[in-house]
């Protein structure tokens, strides 16, 4: 099993300060999650990930298959050498990309079946073959694979869900354990926790779960619609239901004040699209919240992004610059802003953890999350 | 007068290699200058830029007079600012954009008036206001403006183009005169020698030009689709007409071997967006000529774009990974192509400087142009 020690616990809320040993290095948790979906980071060469420093990297395994394909990966050397990214990287499992982006999805208990959105063609995923598709990436992290519903979903479709994940989740660890003693792959698995937001449904999901020696558990069905409140309640019985001693992590989410909550509810992992997806439309995080960049109030604003940011964007493009060239559709803006939304939350998580690792994690938040509130 | 001084001499061509001292900086011969339209070099973050250390760089005035407009780059604190760029900055003077991207010109003696692609607006530039613009800037090097005239034309119509460019500078050098005199703006002024080609009009241009204190020489009105030996033929008959004791420039050229010949002519100074706009379509300039990144042939090459290549994206990126990022359509594929085709063009005249100190610029040449052609 990959090592995992908690180095620290915030004292009035269950936030931890943890590291997890991977092949590809240490991830100091709390820790945020690029996204690389097709194996780069959108936008950004690997040396600028490498200045962004980014404890892990996600990328996604069905793109992947599709694209270059496993055969072909395995030929350029890998995913770490094809993203010439020589830190960690966990890849998802392929289920959300396959429930949410494929065509023609036949779901039977041995698996599913599905239609590339690229062009059509069939392919098939089952617990087995996803966990080897991602030990031939290298991947230092991989994903059991998971069904995801969307919300609302009634109870017993939740539950018989729950059960089909819960037991591919096994099967994907015994397979697992089978490629480590015959092969080279020395990555761990994450099992994935399921049950919609009903907790009783989590928690028997965790239970089953608990028992076997996955390397870490993740929270998986959430952010696929329903209110932040619901979220935030999700977040806060999921979290203590899975293993103290391993990593957790929330997939798929979020915005700032999520990432902060779930941390207070001590998720260690998080990946989302958002700072990336958001800087191709101009949307722009900032310790005063959001901005559009291609707002008119901006055109003359000779100050940076964001005053309380160390990001290389900030310190040295203005709005006005950055405006201007957003609306001149130079594609520099983008890598800009995408540099500066990753940079926002990748301090963010380093600020939470330094602020645990000072046992003032609830003041950290409430100061953090009351100047978001104080608006750009 | 900016400061020129030639350093080292081809002993049998006519390449040089000089330097010339802007306000933001010393560059030095022969350079390319990256192409920056709108304040940025297209897919580049400033920082990549300087990564990339070209001596000088060029900005389009026509299209930073449309958008952000000379009163607004000048709150965002002039051009340099902007671009997040502190090296020398050299603008074109519109002339060739307004012949050849905006719509409804009237011409006449005086200027020229036009309208916005943008938006249709209508707007005039004439020799003065054009020197004013560039100077407002803050640009190191402003050109005077011109008529650009397609290929072929009668030889009636560059006559009378060729003479109203001439009248054009003299009036753009007058007008900086008064700027010099009366403002802090301390950058040079080229003239722009036209005449199609013609050997006897481009001799009568130059000597019309030379007796006055420009800054700097540039051949313009070439690479407008005449065939490659029309090019050459006529870069090697326009550059000596040119004042051999100021820099020459030769605007909008071009490949490697045009770049080549025109330093072999005694030509200083290029600029064109044949490596950033390459970029955007794949083609990638190498030691062994030109290849088309998403061609199947390079799906399974793990090796780099150029093994004789020093640049970032050769060193990290195999060209099967640049495939698969270029075909998946990754914006990263742009900028790491963006990078290495700069690259090229900027060791391409390092080396060729480097040969000129040496005087081995005749064999470096023909060693490089053997390269070349052996193909990919």
């Amino acid at each position: 099993m990959l090592p995992f020690r908690v180095t620290a616990r915030d004292p009035a809320t269950a936030a931890r300060a943890a590291e997890l040993e991977t092949p590809h290095g240490t991830v100091h948790t709390p820790a945020f999650m690029p996204v690389g979906t097709a194996g780069s980071v959108k936008g950004l060469a690997a040396w600028e990930l490498d200045r962004l420093a980014p404890e892990m990297v996600l990328a996604n395994t069905y793109h992947l298959m599709l694209r270059p394909g496993p055969e072909r990966l395995r030929r350029l050397g890998g995913l770490h050498r094809m993203m010439a990214w020589d830190g960690p990287i966990l890849t998802d499992s392929g289920g959300y990309q396959v429930f949410s982006l494929a065509g023609r999805r036949q779901l039977d208990d041995d698996g599913v079946t599905f239609q590339s959105h690229l062009d059509g063609s069939r392919h098939r995923l089952t617990p087995e073959s996803v966990v080897e598709l991602e030990a031939g990436f290298g991947v230092d992290v991989a994903m059991v694979l998971d069904e995801c519903l969307p919300w609302p979903v009634d109870r017993r479709a939740a539950e018989s869900s729950m059960k089909r994940s819960l037991r591919w989740a096994l099967r994907g660890l015994r397979r697992v354990e089978v490629l480590r003693r015959e092969g080279p792959w020395r990555g761990g698995l994450f099992a994935i926790q399921q049950g919609s937001v009903d907790r009783e449904l989590r928690a028997r999901c965790s239970e089953g779960l608990a028992e076997h020696p996955f390397d870490g558990f993740a929270i998986g069905g959430l952010a696929v619609g329903e209110p932040r409140e619901v979220l935030h309640e999700a977040i806060a019985f999921s979290a203590p239901l899975l293993p103290e001693e391993r990593p957790r992590y929330l997939m798929g989410v979020g915005y700032p004040e999520d990432l902060l909550h779930a941390v207070a509810c001590g998720v260690d992992l998080f990946d989302c699209v958002l700072p990336t997806r958001s800087a191709r439309t101009g949307k722009v995080f900032t310790s005063r919240g959001e901005l559009v960049i291609k707002n008119a109030r901006f055109a003359d604003d000779d100050g940076p992004l964001d005053p309380d940011c160390s990001c290389p964007t900030c310190a040295r493009y203005c709005r006005g610059a950055l405006r201007h060239l957003f609306i001149s559709r130079e594609a520099a803006s983008v890598v800009l802003l995408t540099v500066h939304n990753l940079s926002f939350f990748l301090d963010l998580m380093r600020q939470a953890r330094d602020a645990i690792m000072t046992r003032r994690y609830a003041a950290f938040r409430l100061r953090t999350e009351a100047g978001r509130r104080a608006g750009v």
